[in-house]
């Protein structure tokens, strides 16, 4: 089989291990990691590799070897009724890599990067940088149940954390995985070199309005909350420049004989300049304020997280563009607008990312997809860039 | 004490009793209206009446008398977390008109208008007009009562149904309600004749779009189902003529980081000229199909129910606007936008309605009250109103 096909044909395999019949979902060390472990550890061992699984519930394998040690990894989680390549392909293609020369490659599969369980994500890659502090290992699920207590469940022990955290000889990280987006499908293109990571501004936003009968309140005497918030919409849809999304509504009373006294959406913005992304959130936020007055409503917020952009290490970006030229690619630059474990990994490494183009940009979804020959181009690619490396160090 | 408050007086009481302590929520027969029942007869008793319970639940008093029968009421039961005189002041003010000479009034104190407990409603004022049919009495309530299941348990006898219908020297209808809207107050009226009631529309408009990633998905390459529900909620506001209102909207997936794929929007239209009121849902509903094409969503829809526009009997109206000439009150005509018994009587009955003063035009909540000086003025001109019946006849 060439390795482009058994890189898809093993992800494919591993979506069959899913918490849910008929479904591919995975959240952190449910039963279905463990089967996700079995397999992992058996190709891991076939390519030449020791394997253990740390106490974070990595699975990580490497060749020992003197030469400087590369940290190839993504994740083996999935959110609810998932593809099979978003995180798993990444780790698939990196075991391919391991037997480039003049390299240490250690393969990370990490445990959890999605968020599902305890709504709280990169679990996996915070542990190889020390940072699943106290305060995570006590976050519960909808059960109940602790981060730590569901470590020591799955046969781990949360007092080995620290025996997690990265190696010091660590000297680089890069992460494959697909785009989840329609950009690369759109340009005709099989791979993107990531410049980094979009910073991301989520709030909350509230329009108070008067809840009235829907039949006998004249149309020029209401107070809409919903309408309101229907014309803030569709400013957040025209604010240029961002990626703006309101995903989340909700409409109460919520009947339909009764005009909305009050709406609570979601704002979500993206940008790779973090000045631009914040001038415009504060754009939007002026924006439901004059709506509300004009409209005699009242609007308040909620910032719920604010994350900066994280540009990927520029020494490695630029060694990828020519990995990518070198292999007949053209060498494209693009921002991720997901998070990804690259994010966490930059706070202690050098780090960068590749993209595969994703098919129709569906992600998420079990239709998601990937071409062999993008994956075939990414392990061209990948395996010139690790001789890189070997060649000229970080 | 002054009759007007001893109305008010007996309406505050009555709202003492509830299915729900703290509030005022009394559904179709339920332990609450045992205690309006008692409090109810009493009262009519002392004001010199025979009291029955009938078949349905209704409070019915009259004095024997050979004039005409004019039915005067409205209804006990409330929505969850009422005030206190939507309904009930059609009730108290009918009592004190009782003893009116040359008509025989019958005080219907209904026992279910509003519909919550069956999600139908007007199964009181049906069942003077013979329409509390089998299909309603199956009807099963949230714990799966049916409605003649709740008449028994009630100690009430659904076959003795028949004995509910209206008697045949009963020759008109009347009945007192507030408002439940602005428009009195904002004009500084006490009093308005009912012309009729609005015809209504009640429809569910969907649109489909595609569910994609927040981040990685591009502005212009989504199909975002809530901005484009947004740009019809606006052109559903600025339907001008019509009474029209989203009450509901559900969002799908409904997640802060995934553009919504889906959105189902509840519609409410009315007017009182039912050709107008047609007219306009079909402009809003090509203004969907416009919406959905331009953005390349697809939209779909759902009658959910129709009602034609009911008039008021033009002599009884006629003769409401001289009973408030006459007791010095400018003779004001307006529609109902809002539902009420007298639709169901009309039916059977030459009806009229009679609306007093919401004052800041709320209703269905605990803050809902009404002013003696308006409870005055009705009592005032539906007097004389029933006199010119008793001269006259309808």
């Amino acid at each position: 089989m060439e390795p482009a096909e058994r890189v898809i044909e093993r992800c494919r395999q591993i979506a069959r291990c899913s918490d849910e019949p008929g479904f591919t979902t995975r959240t952190f060390l449910s039963p279905a990691a463990r089967e996700v472990h079995a397999l992992v550890k058996d190709w891991m061992q076939q390519a030449g590799m020791n394997v253990r699984i740390d106490a974070a519930g990595n699975v990580r394998g490497s060749r020992n070897s003197g030469a400087p040690r590369v940290i190839l990894g993504s994740h083996l989680d999935t959110v609810p009724h998932a593809g099979a390549f978003d995180g798993v392909l990444g780790v698939m293609l990196a075991i391919e890599l391991a037997d480039t020369p003049n390299v240490c490659v250690e393969v990370v599969g990490f445990s959890e990067e999605e968020g599902v369980r305890f709504g709280a994500p990169f679990l996996g890659s915070l542990a190889l940088i020390g940072a699943l502090d106290d305060d995570l290992l006590a976050r519960r699920d909808a059960r109940g149940t602790a981060v730590a207590q569901a470590i020591r469940d799955f046969g781990l022990d949360p007092t080995q954390l620290p025996e997690a955290d990265l190696t010091h000889d660590a000297v680089a990280y890069c992460e494959f995985h697909i785009e989840q987006g329609p950009v690369l499908d759109r340009l005709g293109l099989p791979l993107a070199v990531v410049a980094g990571i979009a910073g991301q501004s989520r709030l909350t936003v509230e329009f108070e309005g008067a809840a009235n009968h829907a039949g006998t309140t004249p149309m020029n005497l209401r107070r809409d909350a919903l309408a309101g918030a229907a014309e803030w919409i569709l400013a957040v849809e025209r604010e240029t420049g961002v990626t703006a999304t309101v995903g989340q509504l909700e409409v109460r009373p919520g009947a339909g004989n009764v005009i909305p006294g009050f709406v609570s959406a979601s704002l979500d913005v993206r940008h790779p300049e973090d000045a631009v992304r914040e001038a415009a959130v504060a754009r939007l936020l002026a924006c439901a304020e004059q709506i509300a007055e004009r409209r005699s409503l009242t609007t308040s917020h909620h910032h719920r997280s604010s994350n900066d952009t994280v540009l990927m290490n520029q020494r490695l970006t630029r060694m990828l563009d020519e990995a990518l030229r070198d292999s007949g690619f053209p060498p494209h630059r693009m921002f991720s607008g997901a998070g990804h474990d690259a994010m966490i990994l930059a706070r202690r490494l050098p780090s960068a990312m590749l993209f595969l183009r994703s098919p129709g940009g569906i992600s998420h979804h079990p239709d998601e997809t990937v071409r062999a020959e993008d994956v075939a181009a990414a392990l061209i690619a990948g395996r010139r860039f690790l001789e890189m490396l070997g060649e000229r160090g970080v």
